[in-house]
């Protein structure tokens, strides 16, 4: 049985085994130690390289964004999550490097996903890239927390420090608030926008999970399990979950 | 007898008057007490209104010059410089409101200046983006210290402070040399680029000028001295020449 604790923090992500309850045999180890089997080490190279690059393109993505702002001071709010971006990239990058791997080769297979979903979702307003601002920074947050449980010390230190740093996204919500309010049909037009988003997420993501085995195959509870695409659809669906819930309590019934 | 010392470092901009050598009276002043001449606090509003929209409009457009990059790792030093452009905005943004001013307010009067610089000087390829992001650091570099000499210490450390942290343009340099070399009739094309590039700067400078009489005033040699647009030819005149300097170090004759 899995439910969500909370609509927004799925924290209960490390109880998705039938068999344990704690952390896996690897989120006890620190990378020297876990990085041993080359498949978890694989694996990890493949998480930095789709993290790293996930952000830069969210960088390039929200700057662009930020030209759609109808005033300076909401060009530099969505400048601010843009450099903030970066900086989460710069950290995933460096520690790319730090274990001996070559970034930009850790983040090649994952550029046609995120290109792909960017070319697919550019916002036509100003509403739309906020939603779409906010939409994004959530599910990375969501995602970044289903993924640390699955990992040693030293890399979840890492994902949980750059998911600290998240969460600039709420501004965005106020003013798409406003909007509706101020215009109700604008709801329903944001709501299609926001399901659209997420379908293309998915779409893209089951792109990477059918590319990357061992990718994969952590994301659902480590190496020595074997792969389970159900339980890839179950972390999905939590994700998937709380979006939809961050939406109605935004007023865009899904 | 004005002349440049050294090719990129105008550090001898303060020897600009004919009958001082030393700092003006402003420059042995603290912001409180330099203030309290309405004159000079306008034109420092100006000055800080126009520094920052410069950073964001610069974060803007480097970011969006980040989608022409070749490589994922070129990509990412032109997005390093955006990022870097952005926190200098937020800095004088910052001391902006430190003043009891409205950031968005003090900006405003240089948005159609710098929109009109970057809607004219969009580069067509990666090429002319490095030129373009080498040339626009470089300039600002030699503004800012130009400027720095004329302001209290408070404003001057802010401002020497965002001027130490710029520099990251030093990339390009390797890049078009390479290409230049690859590729001689390269050079020709970009050293006319480069031309319009500081022609465009200049000419949206001297409406600027036009326009500003506080900060127009500052910028030649403080209040007391009122306006003398000859010095500020002569100010344009020795970033001019530094920054042809600087062409021809990189193999483009002006």
């Amino acid at each position: 049985m899995r439910f969500m604790t909370s609509s927004d923090k799925p924290d209960n992500a490390a109880d998705t085994s039938d068999t344990t309850a704690g952390p896996t045999g690897v989120a006890a180890m620190d990378w020297a130690a876990a990085s041993a089997d080359p498949q978890y080490r694989a694996a990890v190279v493949d998480l930095l390289g789709a993290l790293a690059y996930g952000e830069l393109a969210a960088f390039e993505r929200l700057a662009e964004d930020a030209k759609l702002a109808p005033t300076l001071s909401d060009k530099a709010e969505l400048a601010k999550m843009a450099s903030a971006e970066f900086h989460h990239f710069e950290r995933l990058r460096d520690r790319l490097a730090g274990i001996g791997e070559e970034p930009t080769q850790a983040m090649e297979p994952f550029v046609a996903a995120y290109d792909g979903f960017h070319k697919q979702t550019a916002p036509s307003d100003w509403l739309e890239g906020l939603v779409k601002a906010y939409v994004g920074d959530s599910i990375a947050s969501d995602f970044y927390r289903e993924v640390a449980a699955r990992l040693d010390s030293d890399t979840r230190a890492l994902v949980l420090a750059v998911l600290d740093d998240t969460g600039h996204g709420g501004f965005a919500v106020e003013k798409v608030r406003a909007a509706i309010d101020a215009d109700p049909r604008v709801g329903g037009r944001l709501a299609l926008w926001a399901r659209r988003l997420m379908g293309e997420a998915l779409s893209q993501s089951q792109r990477v999970v059918a590319d990357r085995d061992a990718l994969s195959t952590m994301l659902v509870g480590g190496v020595a399990d074997g792969f389970d695409l159900a339980e890839v659809g179950r972390m999905f669906s939590r994700i998937t979950e709380a979006h939809t819930k961050r939406m109605a309590a935004l007023g865009l019934a899904a």
